[in-house]
Order: structure tokens, then sequence, then C-alpha cells
């Protein structure tokens, strides 16, 4: 049986939700990451994925600056790493220079690859979208990355943060 | 280390993605649910989601007409619905008359929420983006129910629609 509630009641039945980190350069040509929980893929043909971005965060200028981004799926491992990156801002600091995190140049974007991710995604942007204090980010996907070896994917399990691979 | 690969190969490490059932009512008065893996949270405050429907599926009719529709998040024991709801067309089928599938009203907009899902968001529709071979639309929540009985959401969890709760 359903019974109305307060959306923050209901919305806590959202997880396990998968978590992806998007890297964009800003217009110092520094590679700025991003830990998201607002992610899907938006098209199967050309293949494209969607984020979401609060709009008062660096990353929104990093990306519309570079009109690209890469989207790494982290690995279970790179629980602090992902805790680091979404609970800084790159306004006021180097992300990358603060927090040891394995990176490899893009292939077809000025961006970089997170080596220890499960897969990373080049993303050229395709389009923007305002949606109340977000903006949805469409990039399409013009390379695609997976780990040589086998790695499980990061997902917050519980509100507060709490990261885990699930099963 | 990241070897580069086909989107197809790479894409597979997505599971488990969290699925979800979308009711709108058409423009005949009946509510049709469509089956969805892609979808997110848009905004906080408002909240907001958003859901990418293939452009070719019969929901994007019924979505433009109602303007509204609910989000369910299906519980664990709804699998065989959502595979139902996610594998026939709305165009020539009655689906909630040839699938059993408990619903009652919403209480804000003219669709039906899902009696046994974990929780349901009434959605008003707020804006629609073409991305690629999906329509992406983003739905601003107006009411939220949550099951009265705690119950576990229902993920995608290997390619061919393979579904089961996660721990």
């Amino acid at each position: 049986m359903q019974k109305q509630v307060d959306y923050e009641q209901a919305i806590k039945t959202k997880y396990p939700e998968q978590i992806v980190i998007a890297v964009a350069t800003d217009k110092n040509g520094k590679p700025n990451p991003i830990t998201l929980g607002w992610t899907m893929i938006a098209s199967g043909r050309p293949p494209m994925m969607a984020i979401a971005v609060a709009s008062s965060h660096y990353s929104i200028e990093a990306i519309r600056h570079a009109k690209s981004f890469t989207i790494a799926f982290p690995s279970a491992e790179m629980a602090d790493a992902a805790l680091f990156f979404g609970s800084r801002s790159g306004r006021d600091t180097d992300k990358f220079a603060r927090f040891e995190c394995k990176t490899e140049p893009a292939k077809t974007i000025d961006s970089l690859l997170l080596t220890d991710a499960v897969a990373n995604f080049e993303c050229t942007l395709e389009s923007e979208t305002t949606a109340g204090d977000h903006i949805i980010f469409v990039g399409k996907i013009k390379a695609s990355h997976l780990n040589s070896e086998p790695k499980k994917r990061l997902y917050t399990i519980a509100p507060g943060h709490k990261l885990a691979a699930v099963t």
C-alpha cells in the first residue's frame, strides 16, 4: 500500500545509486574531476550519456569551456578519491594535485582518463538543459576504454555518501 | 590500465542499473506503463527526475499529451510486470488490462501509482530534450509516496534484462 510522504523520505529508497567521476579541462588548462550520483545513459545510437551538475559548481564553467568531458566509472577501490573529488571545489583546488589518482591522457578530447576506473568514456558536449538547481549535460561518446583487469563499480549505498561495491 | 574498446564492450560494466516504471495517460484516457533503465534525479530544489525514452515508443505521445507522468520504483517482486511493461507497446496493447498489477489513483495528476512499488513520484512535465535516438523528459515532483512495508528495489543486474534486487 502507498502512503503519501515528504519527497525527502521517499527518495531515500533510491540507493544503491551508481556514481561517476566527470573530468573537464578548465580555461587554465587544469583538468577538474567531479563526483556525480545523478547520471544516466541517454541514447543508444549514437551512444550518449547525461550528467546533472549543480548550477553553482565550478565544473559547469569547465564543461562549457572545454565543450567535452570524460565520464569514468570509478572502481570500488576508488572510494576515497570519489569522496575527495566530490567534496572540494575546483575553483580553489587543483584536485588531481592534492589527491593521488592515476590518470592517462584521453585519446580524442583534451581530458584525462582515470587509470584505475572500471571504464572511461570520452564525450563531446551535445546539449545542456537547466533543471531546477542543476544543469543536465548530454555528451556524445567518442571513445570508450575498459580496465584491463576486471573491477567492481562504486555505488552510493546509503545516505551520507556511504560508498561500496554492490553484488 | 585502460585499453580502448568498442562502446558496446565498455558499457557492459554499467550493471547493476536501477530501473523505474513510468506511467502516462494517453489521449484516450488509457494509463500506459513503460519500464526504463535510463533515469536519474535531475534537481534537488525543487525535486525533479529525468527519464530517457526511445523516440519511437508510444510513451512519447502519452507523456506529451498528459504533460505529466508517475515514476515508480518497482520492488524486487515486480520483475515479471517490469519485463512485460518493457517489452510491449501501448500503441496496440492495454498493458494494465493484460498484466495484473495493483494500482491506485495519483493524487495531483491524472495517472496511476503502482501499489506494490517501493515508492511512487507524481511529476509534471518540465522540459524535453532530444538526445540521439531518445528523448529526455524532466519531471517536477508534485507528490511522493512510499510503500507502507519495506521493499527492495529492482535492478537490471546483467545484459539481457536480467532483473533482481541488489544488496
